[in-house]
């Protein structure tokens, strides 16, 4: 959302609880709920929404007035950091709130607040300048030109292959716009050495690609940003991971975003897809193997539960991991040599798709 | 080391094989111990490095043709990807192994290979192109050209202030040139938010830094490259971090490397200053803190039997978060408004070391 339309959104947001208090009534705000009862899975846009359920914050209530409080402090504290164009954290506004006098018991209650405040303004928190503290990064052929205020940059143009060692998604590159974009597709890689060759072996010339490193779970700002890239842009969107639970978690959550923020809409890419590596994929190519350890074993059967894995592909992919036990890692292609997973495996992969 | 002096060495270490093989001996070579007992702190230039002692890898020796064979295969891997232009990881490494019949137990022997040939040459695997998985980030009035040969990137240059997210670090980076630095210290930071929040708050111009992000504890080819900054262009490294053992332990590697690479003599800044945040800022600042979990208690004291921090200032610290027995982030500074860890806590800090 534009800058100016999320400051007027926070405007109204606070005229609307200074008119009840001028009516003389006791100020109150009213937001979708989001407990878990109140969280479903939409197959159609393939990730977790809220219903239909309703909560109260009202002044007049004792056990409402701290959280409505503090929610009217997170939206000024949205702001003024909107306004001096300060790009904060989740973190930075726990710790700020003792400045005012608000007090939170710790941080997940902040952040509790900050998923409210997303809640009653359906913006997300990105849009108030609080971004995750993870750091992903990008390469490729695209040029994006910098829309935040900030002089030294505001206008400014930068193509995104600048860099032969790709750039930080953070930011200012979160809030760009797209100018021009020579790529076909997205392909996100989760681990920073696979970044770096597919660089090196030239991915973004020979598959027309922009290279994202999640560098693990995508940060929620990036996952947006793919989101971008694919709707924006009509790029397709490829996942390509280590052959485990939680690689193939990372790439469930780029598709299917989290039940933790499913009050926020905006965060998935539904038509994404996880081209590997496949717990099929290691006996197919053989790959050396690790044997999958309890944490392992634990997660997967957690996997299993998640209504995103009954589809049959997913399932069939589950399958396949408990019965071998074991887990292979991207990097594992290099035992056929280094460019094998450039020259031949990314190809097969890709064509399945075609 | 230039790319062509790498070769140069690998070259001459075949060739020193190959002639003891036509003089008709069994191939052996020496090399210096990396056992403990023969790994000193060196209180001069601040860092543990090997002594005198040596061992040999000889062919005729039943016990040991396997690791010669092994380290010879590493060479070999060395220098194709110097030719090959080709960035790998240790893990790399070990999967393609495979495909030429070399065999390592675990990755932790094929890493013991790569310091074996590391100590034998003097030179340091980034040289070899093989770095570590992860990346971290710069940021700052720099010009670098790029030295590497692929045609696309060599000897272009760029100013690593172009993307206000900061550049990654990687391949490219390490091995360009410095063409023109307008900056006078580099600040390295351990978070993610902090880098961020330094880079809006111009920390770059109003104190004419470079920003380095080190995404925790500073990957290898981080700490050396922060060591060309401070040797080749002169600029004094300042470092800051929690106020947690892990945080001063970032510093303290980044100034006296590691013990694991006692036979690389290049990677630490031994005129490096920690700037905090000290358990001693804990109190003066009056910080918002959390206690400190057992592990942090177990690291502090690991830290104390260090050799590193029996100098006063270090012990100083260590003595003062053993009593507090609690910790505080970077980011806790914002409970006096975003802005004081730039307007007054860094002033402060740096006006130390005036």
């Amino acid at each position: 959302m534009r800058r100016e339309d999320v400051l007027a959104r926070l405007r109204e947001f606070g005229l609307s609880l200074y008119e009840q208090m001028s009516r003389g009534e006791f100020p109150r705000v009213k937001l979708r709920s989001r407990t878990l009862k109140n969280i479903v899975y939409d197959v159609e846009s393939k990730q977790f929404v809220i219903g239909d359920k309703t909560v109260v914050r009202s002044a007049a209530n004792l056990r409402q007035i701290k959280s409505l409080t503090q929610l009217i402090w997170v939206a000024y504290f949205a702001y003024n950091s909107i306004k001096a164009n300060q790009p904060t954290t989740l973190r930075d506004l726990y710790y700020n709130a003792e400045a005012f006098g608000i007090e939170f018991e710790d941080q997940s209650e902040s952040n509790e607040i900050v998923s409210d405040l997303e809640t009653v303004l359906g913006i997300p928190r990105e849009d108030f300048m609080i971004y995750p503290e993870e750091r992903s990064a990008i390469f490729g052929d695209l040029v994006v030109e910098y829309t935040h205020p900030d002089p030294d940059y505001y206008g400014k143009r930068i193509n995104l292959s600048s860099h032969p060692d790709g750039v930080m998604i953070g930011p200012a590159l979160l809030s760009a716009e797209f100018v021009e974009c020579n790529a076909d597709k997205v392909i996100a890689i989760e681990t920073g050495g696979l970044f770096t060759r597919f660089i090196a072996e030239k991915v973004h010339r020979r598959f027309n690609a922009i290279l994202i490193h999640t560098a693990g779970q995508a940060p929620r700002s990036t996952r947006r940003f793919i989101r971008r890239l694919n709707m924006e842009l009509g790029l397709p969107v490829y996942i390509l991971t280590d052959a485990d639970p939680w690689g193939m978690h990372i790439a469930m959550v780029i598709i299917s975003g989290s039940a933790n923020a499913a009050h926020i809409t905006d965060l998935n890419t539904p038509d994404a897809k996880w081209i590997g590596v496949w717990a099929t994929d290691i006996t197919k190519y053989k790959l050396p193997t690790e044997p999958m350890d309890e944490r392992d074993i634990a997660r997967l059967e957690a996997l299993r539960r998640d209504p995103r894995y009954k589809d049959p592909f997913w399932s069939r992919e589950i399958d396949e991991f408990n019965r071998l036990k074991r887990k292979a890692e991207q990097q594992s292609f290099s035992r056929y040599g280094l460019s094998y997973v450039v020259d031949k495996y990314l190809p097969d992969k890709l064509a399945l798709f075609k």
